[in-house]
């Protein structure tokens, strides 16, 4: 089924997976809350409260999954005081568990990650994503960032199509940065905390402070970089998944 | 190192495993031909003749293998008359070994391999990159591209940095096409008979016949796909690897 536009799916199999995960947890921790794709696109409410919350995002690269292409995820993340305690994403045709949990570091299927370190934006292999979203203005901004990075220059740009394991990539070392705008808090809980934890910077797309809520991520190698990617971004107008007004 | 733009890096294992590849075959085929990326930036021709020729890629995605983003592929295609008779593509860090021989199909570690048959182009996932040129017309004519395809509309588009699994992802079915210009023959080869022996179709950028010298290549799950690809590409002036004038 198409949700926001005729690219973005999701399918029986994304509800299913969201259900079976929202009530083993709510046997167990009966008093907390939940804030999922799915019960979002059901109706539920997306507000991150003080209270012990999972984020939650059943098929982290749905058009994948439909198409059969091998990056999908399922990514929880679990946030305390708005905080986001620990994190897991899980890569299933990779068979990659990435873990994250604040101050204890990230691993991936035991192994412990680092960032790559780059600081120097003209050697840097940056991923992103063109995204679901095809209003012909939102495409023009998407490609126009595109071009300001290429033009720097930089080594690269890659789009395997999920952000967690996107982010995760960046955790690993394997890519220096990722960014995005018109994600979700379901798609960078779980990895905001595996790629801080790996020794990795994370800012809004503004360059000011992240902000799990506003939809927009710079997740990078170092401060440095992030920093320089924020300058070249055309800030793509969105709304928030707490539905507060955006300044 | 860099060779043609700052984009375009070599290492000593992409010599180091060519020269492997190309003394051990010569040993047990002292009259075949060879064209390698690496001999050819050294200065060896790239003329293709009836002869029999190995056509070697030793590390396709070698900004992938600098970064340690994990797609780097051997890539070995075998021509005689001009036509690529067999290819192995092995997509070293995924150990997954992909081969193709004409009229006896292509498998990845011993399973056949068929495309996904899509015809429909508002239902496809396409890959493509962005390539290592740095020269502000053609990111332009790239991007340009791009946009035109995502207004289709088209799922989306994927880039993982190796023309070689590119077009192996398109022949498993995980991805209905793959397009570039500016690439080379030995990225194309070995793939160019594992995709038509998954069923898929080849076409030059322009529509008209697959030509493996012309450094431009459609490859998709469908001829319907790649004439639909092509009529929305706006083509890149490119020499090509034989040296030959492009009408």
């Amino acid at each position: 089924m198409v949700k926001s536009s005729p690219a973005d799916l999701v399918t029986a199999t994304d509800q299913k997976v969201e259900e079976m995960i929202i009530s083993s947890i709510k046997e167990k921790y009966p008093s907390h809350s939940f804030i999922g794709e799915e019960s979002v696109a059901a109706g539920a409410g997306s507000t991150l409260t003080d209270n012990p919350t999972w984020i939650i995002d059943p098929i982290d690269g749905t058009t994948n999954f439909v198409h059969r292409f091998p990056f999908v995820a399922v990514s929880i993340g679990f946030a305390v005081n708005k905080q986001v305690e620990f994190g897991v994403v899980y890569s299933c045709v990779e068979d990659k568990m990435y873990t994250g949990r604040k101050g204890k570091g990230a691993f991936c299927n035991g192994q412990k990650l680092q960032v790559s370190g780059q600081k120097d934006i003209t050697k840097s292999m940056i991923i992103t994503e063109l995204g679901s979203n095809r209003n012909p203005e939102v495409i023009k901004t998407v490609l126009s960032n595109m071009e300001r990075l290429l033009c720097i220059p930089i080594h690269g740009i890659r789009a395997v199509g999920t952000a967690a394991v996107n982010m995760c990539l960046v955790a690993t070392g394997g890519a220096d940065a990722y960014y995005e705008m018109g994600i979700h808090c379901w798609d960078m809980a779980a990895a905001s905390v595996i790629i801080t934890e790996a020794g990795g910077a994370i800012l809004d797309a503004t360059g000011g402070p992240f902000d799990l809520m506003s939809c927009r991520i710079i997740a990078a190698s170092s401060r440095e970089i992030a920093e320089r990617i924020a300058k070249e971004l055309q800030i793509i107008p969105l709304e928030r998944d707490d539905g507060k007004n955006t300044d």
